[in-house]
């Protein structure tokens, strides 16, 4: 099987995880890489600021690979570019809407390197190396997303991308379902498809739902509307700018990253704004309050985002005032349940009133639920199939799917980031594991944060730690100084006064017994002084700080 | 206003938060006090192990209180206990299965103090100084519930505690109906009802709803079924012994908590066992797989709890096999989802088939939904309304269900604990605020972590620490060793020694910069220290890890 006309498919990312998606398919000595996302730390890597794929397998191979083809501009789809480019030449594919965010992520994060970048338009092909790529229209939660027809010498395979089949778009170009159903027609090796929804039942509802909401919203409204969505969702901005429009309210856009999006997708035509829509921040005070709607960031209750601050009385520009109506128009994402709450608390606390998640139709997934996953697998209708983008339990359950359609469990992989999958036109086999996992980014290291440093962390987090100063001569081996104590986020120091003599004492007495045993081995006092101090405060306080002896010799 | 002749009702905990639930009513020199819980620490609370209420206002008028009544068994109305009745020396009234439930936690806190506790049942009454108290029967997800009918000399208050109207309860004992009409008809001066689910439209399924889940599993599972739920849902792990006996099952009873319960409430007649049914866990591997069920506690995916450990292959006695079938009879609390999704995700791999919230039927709420809270409205008809037991939306959400069927706006109060709300028989004032907050337990220690500690547990936990240790000659000022750095949490040392020796560098200057000039004042050169290196630490990495300049004089 591991023989040289088969083509392997290697997911680096996005396989039992939500985030950071990246997948490579070789052929002989092609190789094309499929986005390049990052991923939100989890709660436990703390001070973690983002996650990125190991991309070790591409930069052994870096001189195979003939293009980087993105789905859509997402950040768990582009947002590792500026890390992986870094180490990466090769062109870069994807539609205009998505090169546009792909520019501005480089421009922001000080890349310096050169980028071809090459723009494609859905229904297009290219040809890189033993690839002929084809670009297929799909809905999503933003605009300009495509899936991948791959032709390769051993069958073609499909790439879904991000997608649902939204009936109704807010642009009118649906899914290309006649695409797929040409493919499936003539016949497809591969399935790669989403799995992010693969839990829930039936069918997403179409972006136009959450269209209507915003009009019964607006009808309704007799002073200020503020909406909090993804500032990437171009269409739900669209929604929001459409009906401002009608019920001829001004625009104003707050929050660097709804205004950065609002631009570039004006620039490049994928929002349509009325004449003398939007307004700036500062003229809405000149406006009565029923003309007036602020489209705004933070709907995931971000703590630095325009909404929380507005919540929080902090804005240095808009204060919520009793009478606005407030739109969270998005779902929180797992994790961020909290902080959305808090948020929607403090605005209700100003006088707000607010709608969100529990109001239907104020949110639409972009992603597939099970009855359009179903019919994605039965338009393709692929020999084999690889469930991808979602955490295990997602996978198993779109495996599940594609074995209710009729595709044989045999045929089905549920796989992991790193497995190598060969395909044959007859077979598909896991051959082999390549390096694939996580990075940590924390502030300018990549990588630099392992388990060592996120277990002090911890650590630190959880009881604070213990310092415990002692200088002594170098040549008596006599103690001259100390033993000091120094202690943060512990206990109050000075109400604690009383504990902290008592493992000063503690320390005294170790230091004594080593004298009369003339004991100079530094590493094993320290060690006890940590075992006995860390036991005395555990007893105490049932606490368990980090404690550090630190030995000054002088 | 500020009568003698007034009742004052004083939320301690439980308003714009969920948890901790506690409340005093005042009438002159009477004072009794509803429920005393405790609440799980936020994130932000960093090694915090659980939340109290502040009683300073109980302490100060201790001794006026004329006792503690008890809604019913869960964490969130009795947990504060151990903590209160140090304070406190008043009788704890409560059912039988709530006392037993008090009885074991005090016994587990080790708590040594005398408590008089008095078992009532539902349809009793009590004279507790002005207060005549009536326990009137309700369902929730714990047995043995109660709502307070309470006549003072001002008129009649009700209070829910946590409730919903469960029309087919699996004891078939629902909600006494006709208490809260009779007592509506008599005329309610004021309501407290449980904001819980207010946010939730339609009516709360029957717990009956998760029995027949259970039998469909049952069933279907070829192999070992193992259910994880609430210890405390007495009726849920009544109904899976009773599938389990129903399907010939044997039951095994697994993980520290469940034990405890199952034997509280086997004990006090609450669970109804047929004969041989439960087995010791060691006896299964003598039992076909498909005569087996294990009853566990892990639902929320707590780290160390039963479940969690099968989960990922470290519980002592229960490993998961191909064919297993869990069922999580339970949906994630807030905060919870990524727990319970990385648990779900680890069973699955381990080869069980999980059953879980997104399959319906599996979990119901135990509190009522939105036309729940109308009927109960409705049925007491109070002339004021404070709606209890909720964060901030969800208070605001059941005061508009007050409004809606038709409470004046006027004689509802969104209220915060501390208030002091004050009533005649004709009216309603807020007139006044005590002491009411957090208490923070931490180990042993209650009330000692504070912001500073916490402030600083946040800051170790993002970036490390960075600890500068400077010895200097107590008579010349001269410095005689270091600078020395030790440093966690922060970089990997072993890869920073550039880092770490520019720092040194850094510090030297300060040092040399500090001799010229015969400065002395070592506070001051601490700062710079902290201030200097702290901006170099940052330009290099954009982390902000403490620092903490330690000048030892020897």
């Amino acid at each position: 099987m591991k023989g040289k006309r088969s083509l392997k498919i290697i997911p680096l990312g996005g396989l039992g995880e939500i985030g950071k998606n990246i997948l490579a398919l070789r052929y002989q000595h092609d190789l094309i890489v499929i986005d390049g996302g990052l991923m939100f730390p989890e709660d436990e890597m703390l001070g973690i600021d983002l996650v990125i794929p190991d991309i070790s397998y591409l930069i052994e191979n870096r001189e195979h690979i003939r293009g980087i083809v993105l789905t859509h501009g997402h950040e768990d789809h582009i947002g590792a570019l500026p890390y992986i480019l870094r180490e990466i030449n090769a062109p870069v594919y994807g539609t205009r809407l998505t090169l546009g965010l792909v520019d501005a992520k480089l421009r922001e994060s000080n890349f310096t390197g050169k980028v071809k970048t090459c723009c494609v338009s859905a229904g297009e092909s290219i040809q890189l190396g033993a690839f002929q790529v084809q670009f297929i229209r799909v809905s999503h939660s933003i605009a300009d997303a495509v899936a991948l027809g791959i032709k390769t010498p051993v069958g073609t395979v499909v790439h879904t991308g991000d997608f649902k089949f939204d009936q109704t778009p807010v642009n009118n170009q649906p899914t290309d379902y006649h695409k797929f159903a040409e493919l499936g027609k003539e016949g497809v090796l591969v399935l790669l498809s989403d799995s992010t929804n693969a839990e829930r039942p039936g069918f997403t509802f179409s972006e136009r739902v959450v269209g209507e909401t915003f009009d019964e919203t607006f009808r309704n409204a007799k002073e200020r509307i503020i909406i909090a969505s993804f500032a990437s969702n171009i269409h739900r901005i669209q929604q929001a700018i459409t009906t401002a429009a009608r019920y001829k309210r001004k625009v104003a856009v707050v929050g660097r990253s709804m205004v950065n999006v609002v631009n570039i997708a004006r620039e490049l035509g994928y929002l349509d704004i009325p004449p003398e829509t939007l307004i700036d921040l500062e003229d809405i005070q000149h406006l009565p309050k029923n003309r007036v709607v602020i489209l705004t960031t933070g709907s995931q209750g971000e703590p630095m985002s325009a909404l929380t601050r507005m919540a929080m009385c902090d804005h240095r520009k808009v204060e919520i005032i009793t009478g606005d109506t407030v739109i969270i128009s998005a779902n929180p994402i797992p994790g961020n349940e909290k902080m959305v709450h808090r948020t929607i608390d403090h605005l209700f606390k100003q006088g707000a009133e607010v709608i969100y998640e529990s109001v239907s139709g104020v949110h639409v997934s972009g992603h597939a639920s099970q009855e359009e996953l179903k019919l994605m697998l039965n338009l393709v209708r692929p020999k084999f199939f690889i469930p991808v983008h979602g955490e295990y339990r997602q996978l198993i359950k779109h495996a599940q799917l594609a074995r209710d359609v009729g595709i044989p469990p045999e045929n089905i992989f549920v796989a992991e980031n790193g497995q190598v999958l060969e395909f044959t036109p007859e077979r598909g086999v896991v051959t082999g594991r390549v390096t694939a996992g996580r990075v940590l980014v924390d502030g300018l290291g990549v990588g630099d944060v392992g388990n060592i440093v996120l277990r002090d962390r911890k650590q630190l987090s959880r009881d604070g730690l213990f310092i415990v100063v002692i200088t002594i001569d170098r040549e008596s081996g006599e103690v001259v100084a100390g033993p000091d104590i120094v202690s943060r986020g512990f206990v109050y120091v000075r109400e604690s006064e009383e504990l902290i003599e008592e493992a000063k004492d503690k320390v005294r007495s170790i230091l004594r017994d080593c004298e009369l045993r003339q004991s100079t081995d530094w590493p094993a006092i320290k060690s006890y002084v940590r075992e006995t101090v860390g036991k005395f405060l555990y007893e105490r306080t049932r606490r368990r700080p980090m404690i550090l002896p630190i030995i000054v010799d002088v």
